[in-house]
């Protein structure tokens, strides 16, 4: 008798990597429970084969005695052995999972993307401003500030045998479930990823209680040697910009396979301008950095999401490239940042010399205490005490001011993304038609029999064919332009998304600070401990303007270029149809 | 009691003129019979009073008796002159006709157009070709060939009280149901007007069972001075063409009304290069017109039918307009037919001297009796006989030439009409939309605080702007040059819808001559009247042959000229576009 499961939470395939994409609710038969690292092979109602993460499927309740996977299960029958050979030829014909399908549509990057501004990921900005508690409900991103994250990263612990396991790209992240319930479909967990930062605090068990007064009111600062100065610039706050910019290119993926070829992953190669020397990573591996970046700057420092693990792309090659490309945008993102850049575990992740080296250094990052709201003690501005009325209303100017951004980002990314509908569906194939009916036209002509028409004729079938040029132009034309656009203003509404989590930490610290008399009053702290905390919540805010300085900053060179380039792109488009059009029309005779 | 009106067929008011929208099977209260002219004053169900024809109604059962407008009717109560008087204003409110509304849409003068080629215009080409009648259906123009045509126009008679009388652009045709099953809507009357000539051969009794005979017959031929010669060109036969090419400009509409304002009309100017003299014709003298060169010439020459008379225009104004731009597009061809420019009847309505002038002119014309297919009896080919079988070869080629083109003339249409839709809606919708929200984010990042960015800012905003330039010219570009192409190919639709007409004629005359020997076998013909109908379907060939050829020469410099014209006003736009772009582009900042 096969094993069932009940899938627990949609899971989508990646191309090439011989998964199963499963639907929540779906029940399927497990086909091989020991293929271990977190995984099962599966087959689904339609026979098709492949592999589940375990943590995404629950065995069905007449079968919820067998213990998980990676201990005993029944040894595969001949049958499941059978089908599990099949499975893996069949995973590698193109387009055959539904989640290829839904990427295909008109080839569309961005199909899948929630614009929706009524969407889920907008209730980051819908939550309560006066950072009190009630009434959060489980999709507001605000709540992972007070509440923790369960079973978002889970620190540091045996994940060095994880480390070297087969899986790439996908992890047991069922836990976002709640902030999942306001996204739909196959973005469901890219979704909630590239909207939230999801601030990981839960190694601070009081934390959920106390927020930023294990900063503001903690006895002694430790003395890191990483020291973030913040100096007065003609802005403002800034950070301590270094005189060359670090710089990477990430490139050249390579496809390497585990578990006698059963599993695939791609390995990048990144080469700092600093050492010039490349070195290899997965996207696990960037998934760690990532979690390492948010664990101890993500107070200060919004850290923007990977790129998506569902990014589309109807093949294997094209996912792959825009893969790699979010990847360097990403990377480009993280080097161009004076505090992340000039990090420990950054220059780690580019620069470790070999596989010992990686190994001792992602120990230490690991156990690096320096993280969450401790941060702050690090950050030393050279400027004078901020009083916490000023504090706040900085405070609140960022909200506004980035909640509105979200909302214009959001807005060109969802008009952009029906422009890109129209122009890779029913536009070219207008054009098209018109092409074809100019084409038909002039073949009738042909056949009249009346002599000396057929400077008319060739003509106007070039006229039809100069139409079905113009259609592949507009086809193709947002690949050059819109995908810019598109990529620039979805990597800043994934950097607006993390700003909520970021300026809560700073709105719960000012409340703190404003409740200081109170406090004091009820003896719940020391008048000594109140200035400090009016000192600390300074600090604090000098760190978040020197963070929104270097935001416009680089908000005014990102759109700067952006725009240059989307108007560029535009203008050749239409000077090229133009173009072919005269060329069209002096084919005809002057009369 | 109300008198009550069962509509008969659908009429669609003309705007400003005082007319009520009805539809078949619609229940109206007559509110005034006493209108005269053919007209009556009714209510609909919704209180809306206007003029109908009285043609289009039938009186209720219970007063069935009562004798048509125009006789003596009940005087109308207080009630009912209070309501006429409230219709008079009424009726000036702009777009408050269903009429109105419907050419709405986009304001595309082509989407009330039939170009479904599944539409029953299309009957025209599905007919039997083999020129028998069985098997015809009501809706088959070929039908009407053989059968008549109850009440097409209505031959000459008392006419010259119509002629003066208060209506000007619907005529009674309710008899033209037979052709209007196929069609729908608001359309119905024009649809059917515009795609067939309806040859008026109900002047000859006998015509509907002997057809062609008539001429191919005749004892003798009239020698009338309007011979119409056909000369051997070098494209084959060719008419005479006259040195100087006819032309007039219609301009000019203007205003005119009659009963005391109730109904008014629209007068046009038509000035002929020949005399530049201008002369003053209304619809209904254009349509009495058509109607004599159908007559006289329609067996031989397609006479394409006037504009519709529903063609569209959200506003008065625009619908004078545009049917005065086909009323020009239309005399233009007639001018260059050399048959038709040449003919006494044109010469007449182009250069009638003054009132007197014009009646005795009308009056002759309408007597004319050499009609019909009794055309062919003036035409006199300097050339050698044709051979049947040739002839029949001909006329096939010319079929399935003229079938073929209508097919992609229509697809042009179809096709056109949609771009117009998409040109006009949608596409300019979302150029604004990217418009607004380059404006938009460009307005949040002025709030940023951020100091030295109104480089950027402006730029985006004047890129915005751009975008928003752009969605108007795009929305404005199909009347720069999506018209001309689609009224020139409407011109060729309806030209080539009289085409089955014309070529029926020849196809039954071809037929007769084939069934010649039975004929002289069964002694309904002499030995004699054979040779003469082989000799006189060899004059029809000719005379078919210098129509297609003079169609070719037509087409040939129509579609050059228009296809010329569309692709240099697309060039231009793009141009434009394209500049608009670079414009916007050099505003940011070189980096």
């Amino acid at each position: 008798m096969a094993l069932k499961a009940q899938v627990l939470y949609d899971f989508t395939a990646e191309p090439g990597n011989n998964e199963l994409t499963v639907r929540e609710g779906e029940t399927i038969t497990v086909t091989n429970k020991n293929i271990g690292g977190g995984w099962i092979e599966a087959q689904n109602s339609r026979g098709e084969v492949g592999l589940v993460p375990e943590d995404y499927i629950e065995f069905s309740k007449s079968a919820s005695s067998f213990p998980p996977a990676a201990t005993t299960a029944p040894t595969p029958s001949v049958g499941n052995v059978a089908s599990q050979d099949l499975a893996f030829f069949d995973a590698y014909a193109p387009a055959s999972t539904p989640a290829q399908n839904q990427a295909s549509n008109g080839n569309d990057p961005w199909s899948a993307w929630n614009t929706d501004p009524s969407g889920g990921s907008n209730n980051n900005w819908a939550s309560n401003p006066e950072g009190t508690q009630t009434g959060r409900t489980a999709s507001d991103p605000w709540a992972s500030v007070s509440q923790g994250h369960p079973q978002a990263y889970q620190g540091p612990g045996a994940e060095d045998d994880e480390w070297d396991d087969e899986w790439d790209d996908v992890k047991s992240n069922a836990g976002y479930a709640d902030s999942e319930a306001g996204d739909s479909g196959a973005m469901q967990r890219g979704g909630a990823h590239a909207t939230s930062m999801k601030i990981s605090l839960n190694k601070f068990p009081g934390f959920s209680k106390s927020g930023p007064e294990l900063y503001l009111l903690c006895k002694q600062l430790t003395k890191s040697k990483d020291r973030l100065p913040v100096y007065m610039g003609e802005v403002g706050a800034v950070w301590f910009y270094p005189e060359t910019q670090l710089d990477c290119v990430v490139a050249d993926p390579k496809k390497g396979s585990k578990m006698y070829g059963l599993k695939s992953y791609i390995e990048y190669q990144i080469t700092p301008n600093t050492t010039n020397r490349p070195v290899n990573h997965r996207y696990k591996h960037f998934d760690w950095l990532y979690e390492r970046l948010l664990d101890k700057y993500g107070s200060a420092i919004p850290i923007p999401s990977l790129p998506d693990k569902q990014v589309t792309g109807r093949f294997e090659e094209e996912f792959i490239k825009m893969r790699m490309e979010r990847l360097q945008g990403w990377m480009t993102r993280m080097c161009r940042h004076p505090v992340i850049s000039n990090s420990e575990v950054f220059q780690l992740f580019l620069t470790y010399k070999d596989e010992k080296d990686w190994k001792m250094g992602k120990r230490k990052a690991e156990k690096d205490e320096t993280v969450g709201v401790m941060i702050f003690s690090t950050i030393e501005p050279e400027a004078p005490d901020m009083d916490v009325i000023e504090v706040e209303q900085k405070c609140e100017q960022f909200s506004r001011f980035t909640k509105a951004m979200d909302d214009g980002v959001k807005e060109i990314l969802t008009v952009g993304h029906e422009h890109w509908k129209r122009c890779t569906g029913p536009l070219p194939k207008e054009y098209q038609r018109i092409g074809k009916a100019f084409q038909n036209l002039s073949s009738v002509f042909t056949s009249s029999g009346y002599q000396g028409e057929s400077t008319l004729t060739d003509a106007m079938t070039a006229a039809g064919k100069t139409y079905e040029e113009i259609a592949q132009l507009v086809a193709e034309q947002p690949k050059k332009d819109l995908h810019s656009l598109m990529e620039t203003n979805n990597e800043y509404k994934g950097l607006l998304g993390c700003f909520p989590d970021t300026i809560g930490v700073h709105k719960a610290a000012i409340d703190k600070v404003k409740e200081g008399d109170k406090l004091v009053a009820t003896s719940k702290i020391t008048p000594q401990e109140k200035v400090t905390m009016a000192k600390r919540v300074s600090t604090m805010s000098y760190s978040l303007q020197a963070e929104m300085n270097h935001f416009h900053s680089n908000r005014i060179y990102d759109y700067n270029r952006v725009m240059q380039l989307y108007l560029e792109e535009q203008a050749k488009f239409y000077e090229t149809i133009a173009a072919k059009l005269r060329q069209a029309h002096s084919q005809f005779t002057t009369m």
